[in-house]
């Protein structure tokens, strides 16, 4: 469903963001629900926030989001509406998401998470 | 983009939600930002899981989100793929998103928050 073929609606909807990012970030210390694979991810987030704004991408919403769902796949960024899984673990990986998907719309097959729901 | 159209990617990409809802959590007190219109928004995204649960719609995602931007409107989910950013007030307001838009496919156009990004 989008905002135009949705059945019933008044209006078009226009997107706020032409991508949108939530970006899993770990969990404190002595969280009850225990660790997870996010451990670590702050970094890349932070990287991805500043290359945003360095290169001046305001159409791209960028989010910290609570537990995504896949705790052992590692730092883990979703990017809407596309629905592409993203699992990077280095600085680089971060800036080539950001050249390719985001600049030029080519989805990083290598750094994509294949998983089934589980 | 999508999984299917996008150029020079190898594999299409199975969605690993059908819908995926973020939703905004407050800052806690004390937060160096400051407060946003997400306070008191909690009760309702717990008894927007708690309807997902009691209603087997494990094709749903839901995400607690950081702050998605648009800090003086309230209460704030966005539902992708669609890019529908609601803004719900009420224990009703959930029931009838779930009800409409998770289960029937059919966009709530009273609680849509129509902005321009800033």
């Amino acid at each position: 469903m989008t905002g135009t073929d949705a059945p019933h609606s008044e209006f078009e909807l226009p997107q706020l963001y032409r991508l949108h990012a939530a970006c899993h970030t770990e969990r404190p210390p002595g969280h009850p629900r225990g660790s997870c694979g996010a451990v670590g991810a702050q970094p890349l987030w932070d990287r991805l926030a500043k290359t945003l704004e360095a290169k001046g991408l305001t159409d791209i919403g960028f989010t910290a989001s609570g537990c995504l769902g896949f705790c052992n796949a590692g730092p883990l960024m979703v990017v809407y509406p596309d629905g592409v899984w993203y699992r990077p673990t280095t600085p680089d990986d971060i800036d080539e998401i950001v050249e390719s998907h985001f600049t030029h719309g080519q989805r990083v097959d290598r750094l994509v998470m294949v998983l089934t729901r589980r």
